[in-house]
């Protein structure tokens, strides 16, 4: 039995111990055998007993106790973690979500009961009473508590451990995955998350801080929406209204919610409204995904939606050279700016440029292969196709295709030039060593197109020339659509290969500067995106929503009906080579809506009819807006120096969608489907 | 045709005016005109025009401007109020959700265009260029912009409204509750309703700043969870995920998340791991619940959790007295109230008392007949039992009953005593007056209970020395359970019924001092509230959830099986008789747990199922813990001084739970309903 009410002294604390009377002792152990098979392998204690009188409130926390407190007395709550025995004395370090103190028992003291706390098992939640002590010089360590120990008065325990699945507190013995999620409470005890949790808090405070500072309206929209075909699968939500069925069958048209995808309709409906002229929300959001790695079905974006913005400073510049921010929503692009440099600056110590580089989705796609370039290093593209003599550059314009190549420098990406050698071309791209043999003939063999088969000696020196290539340089070769289609081309994804190659080989230190970058001139409508398919059926769809505005220089090209040539005033944000974040400025013209709605989407009345209070709304004055949505959960894990939006999230969700926690999803009785006029399918 | 492209004169913004071309605009013009049945009620005209090319930044908002600024050229957005035609000059509001400009145009200027300005539909957005003109001292008006006018120099139509359903921008004319809840759109548009929105986000932000100065984490917790019994009806949310069902027909069992009811097992994990030693977090709960007015299917709380709780500074009071905390939980206490005293502070300005009253349940139900008594106003309730002769005394203990009644005093209530007089009895509540004539035989007709028929005068004299009764004065007279049983008591409701008839009669002001007040020491399980009977069974259920701790003192009654003697270590939270919040000290004795789920409330394997992940993280060191939830819809309703929960939400829901803007909820097809495993079942 352990020392459980060792808290007699306390006056009228004396009354506490009534609560375990012998026959309620008794009573209370024979309770505690746990008959669930869930708990059995974990073969909890039938001596698990807990405090539950009153008992003093703690003084300080575990994080708190400083020189300056020497001598004084302190009562301290937490969880107590391993004994270290010495001859004269005991340590045990008292853990709480602050921090660690440790704690001294004198063996030699008058006071067995003392000893007793060599009894209680780790991780159980302690309160103890003592006096903190200066340490010797030579006992101090870096760190709030250490320069100090408490000598331990009195203790009660106020909860005792059982027999823990895992140990959180053991750093060189973390559980494998599964078990940790299973026991997500007692992972969540291992300051490596905990720390997690709160980094994640301290930036949505940064985060709001500013946003109210700079005005924004922070506005809670429904999350019981209704289903609208924008984009990813929703998860829906039975209601108990129904209505009877238009067919004349005797089934009942059961009702649904949809739960929120994101908040857009509703944020721009606020900016129409003129009631809100700055909104931001930090909102879950709901996506009914096949399971994505690193998706979660539930996940926090960051929300914004400003009225009237407008061209910023960049209003009138006609330079078509990179770097330039062509479009509207300077406004938009402002604050996040603002936002991001102060979370870099406050979390990492990091000062971040102002004014983030951008970059068109044109540029992107044909310099680094990819619309959401990771900057960090440099192997660049470069389109070769106007170098070929004119009848190998005709059979690839006529096939719509550009040739591109990647050269991997034997002087200057000295870095890559093993993990290129290392890697292999396939049916997409071709990898072609320069020697000094091959150096005037390497393009006579290449598998890419046959036409290059018939190119000049002559032709080839010309592009050598223009390329700089030498023998000892790597050179990657593929074909790629001559407009660009998204996504990542045959040479962008060779280039990320030859990234993480040179990573793994030590060849390279990625730069700890982030690197931040805006995407812009996106096209505004699209035919290639197969994840849009099923909804689009052979017609156009829009690259993000249909909401986007076009850029207004190609107004005109919209309305004579060129679909391709158009480009939104839409904007992503990458960092890293991850898009962050993405928002556009957002038609506000309900005939240019309709028009796209109608004559570009092709919407029946039935698909249009989600969008008709959107329509109404901007026909009541609605003014210009824009917005953006940035991605919480992968912004975090950036931040906590991990690969898993997992580590950012309390309770994650596994890749396949289930709670091992709370185990959810889980059936539900048909009795209770009934009242949502619902009932289980027949398997086919 | 409207002006507009008024901005010719800024240099190269003449492109702006190509993206309108004749053809672009006849197109333009041509899609403009709705087809949907849904908008044809509001006749939008087929002229509505918007301005999609660049235009100038705002320099300032509808609400800054002031006399510093005379003589300034500046630009404003925002909505064009009716103009007010003067021989000289026209005045326009423009206005924006900062406030309101007036504009002057004068006629005699040599720019005609600006006429046209008044042909601009009212609602339409527009941008102003113009200077700042100091108002003659004469014409000045309070407010921030009332010194100032803005001489319109250019305008530039931004988007035309159109027929609109009704106007917002005047205050005499408000649209019927239906219009508005369809249109929300237009209707935020209302000053009224945007500075609630506005006031809503202070307040959270306040919130906030405090909950992180005391080092509170927020932390998120899953809004999809699984269904648990543990109060009110859940929302289910399908999913693609089905098993195989295990009893050999040819159904699928497919599973469902739940949404969150509240975060209270979450939170419970999150201190139970360690790893979070205060957690707060603004959430979005979910409740399927009928129809009740003022509720909506999703609501937000404020929701908060504490580990190591203790029983602050109240810790060894043994006073039985009134206003004294006999609990645990006391820094929840102190948190709520340091919040609430800073909000009312920051947007009342009223400065709330350090310590709000503390009632029990037991003073509530006699003093006030109210769990939730609204203490602003007096007409107490007294017991009376005791003061019937032994007889009588003997019939109402035996049928556990007490006799109460209500005085109203001629001398001393006199605001309540034309109500009173006004009023009814019925079958439960019996009011007499109290004359000179019947004064020594009142009680003798009483029909509350036949017994007191046969009371001697002397014995009416001895009862109405005690009560202070002199003719004039009205007593109210019911019977009630001898122990409470929660609600309102008969004549708990007649107390309210006189305070709301008094205030219609306007013979009282109430008062603007909001009464909070904390109500402790509920009993713990009940099996009088019809509401959990569903679930219950027969069985005792817990008041409020089966994670209560039971006060100290009763845990020895509990463990013996007196059951309905357990009160528990609860806190709710009124406010002017209105519950905004409540919370407890929770069970962190896992034994404790199992007993309450085994044995009390007697809950089988398949019931306990979705807490074993509590009963195990209880196991495993989990520290004592209590917390709170506010209501901050209703929260925000009184401080927005609005009686209903939807003039404080952005898109509320009606009391059926419909959706007006959005049209949800709404059929799903079967197609998609078949992926989710389920179908609609056929109406019986």
């Amino acid at each position: 039995m352990l020392s459980l009410c060792r808290i007699s002294a306390y006056g009228t604390l004396r009354r506490c111990i009534r609560h375990r009377s012998p026959d309620s002792l008794a009573l209370a152990r024979h309770y505690s055998r746990f008959t669930s098979q869930d708990l059995s392998d974990t073969s909890l204690s039938s001596s698990t007993l807990s405090h539950c009188a009153p008992y003093p409130s703690r003084t300080h926390t575990c994080g708190s106790l400083t020189a300056g407190d020497a001598g004084a007395r302190v009562v301290l709550t937490g969880w107590i973690l391993p004994e270290r025995k010495g001859k004269l004395v005991s340590f045990y370090p008292l853990k709480d979500s602050y921090g660690t103190t440790q704690l001294i028992v004198n063996h030699s003291e008058g006071n067995p009961d003392l000893s007793a706390l060599a009894k209680v098992p780790v991780e159980s939640t302690v309160l103890i009473e003592g006096t903190v002590l200066l340490r010797p010089p030579s006992a101090r360590r870096p760190g709030i508590t250490g320069d100090i120990d408490v000598q331990v008065v009195k203790f009660t325990v106020l909860n005792t451990a059982g027999t823990l699945p895992f140990v959180p507190s053991n750093p060189h013995n973390v559980a494998n995955d599964d078990l940790r999620a299973r026991y997500r409470y007692l992972d969540l005890r291992r300051s490596a998350l905990s720390e997690n949790l709160k980094k994640r808090s301290q930036v949505t405070q940064i985060i709001r801080s500013i946003l109210h500072e700079q005005d924004f309206i922070e506005v809670e929209t429904p999350v019981l929406l209704r289903s609208s075909p924008e984009g990813a699968r929703e998860f829906l939500v039975p209601t108990r209204i129904s209505t009877a069925s238009s067919d004349g069958t005797d089934t009942q048209h059961a009702l649904f919610y949809a739960l929120q995808q994101s908040p857009q309709q509703p944020k721009q409906l606020l900016i129409c409204s003129g009631g809100v002229d700055k909104y931001f929300q930090i909102a879950k959001c709901f996506r009914d995904e096949d399971g994505r790695k690193d998706r979660q079905p539930e996940f926090t974006q960051i929300d914004m939606e400003m009225a009237f913005v407008s061209w910023g400073s960049h209003e009138f510049t006609k330079v078509e050279n990179t770097n330039v921010w062509r479009i509207g929503g300077g406004e938009v692009r402002d604050v996040v700016e603002t936002l991001l440099r102060r979370i870099w600056e406050k979390i990492e110590g990091v000062s971040l440029p102002k004014g983030f580089k951008v970059m068109t989705y044109n540029e992107a796609m044909t310099r680094f292969g990819s619309d959401k370039p990771d900057t960090r290093f440099g192997l660049e593209i470069s389109t070769i196709t106007h170098l070929l003599p004119v009848k190998q550059r005709n059979v690839f314009d006529s096939d719509g295709e550009a040739l591109e190549c990647l050269v991997v420098r034997k002087a200057g990406d000295e870095k890559f030039i093993a993990a290129s050698r290392a890697c292999d071309g396939d049916s997409a791209v071709e990898r072609i060593a320069i020697t000094k043999r091959n150096i005037n003939s390497w393009l006579l063999n290449a598998t890419t197109h046959r036409s290059l088969h018939e190119i000049s000696p002559d032709d080839i020196s010309h592009i050598n020339e223009s390329l700089q290539l030498t023998p000892g340089d790597d050179i990657w070769l593929a074909r790629r659509p001559k407009s660009p289609k998204g996504g990542l081309t045959a040479l962008g994804s060779v280039r990320l290969r030859l990234f993480e190659s040179a990573q793994s080989r030590n060849d390279i230190v990625v730069t700890k500067e982030p690197h931040f970058l805006w995407i812009t001139e996106f096209p505004l409508f699209t035919q290639a995106d197969t994840d849009k398919e099923f909804l689009a059926k052979g017609r156009w769809s829009s690259s993000h929503h249909p909401f986007t505005a076009p850029m207004w220089q190609d107004i005109d090209a919209m309305y004579r009906g060129h679909i391709d040539s158009v480009r939104g005033q839409h904007y992503d944000l990458v960092l890293n080579g991850m898009e962050i974040g993405g928002g556009s400025v957002r038609v506000h013209d309900a005939a240019m809506q309709d028009h796209i709605f109608t004559h570009i989407l092709q919407l029946n009345e039935a698909e249009k009819a989600p969008f008709q209070h959107l329509l109404h709304a901007l026909q009541c004055g609605a003014p210009p807006h824009g917005g953006i949505a940035l991605g919480f959960d992968r912004m975090m894990a950036t931040l906590c120096k991990t690969q898993s939006i997992r580590d950012v999230i309390a309770f994650p969700k596994t890749s396949t969608g289930a709670d091992l926690v709370f185990r959810s999803p889980a059936p539900i009785s048909n009795e209770v489907l009934y009242q949502y006029g619902i009932q289980p399918r027949p398997t086919t």
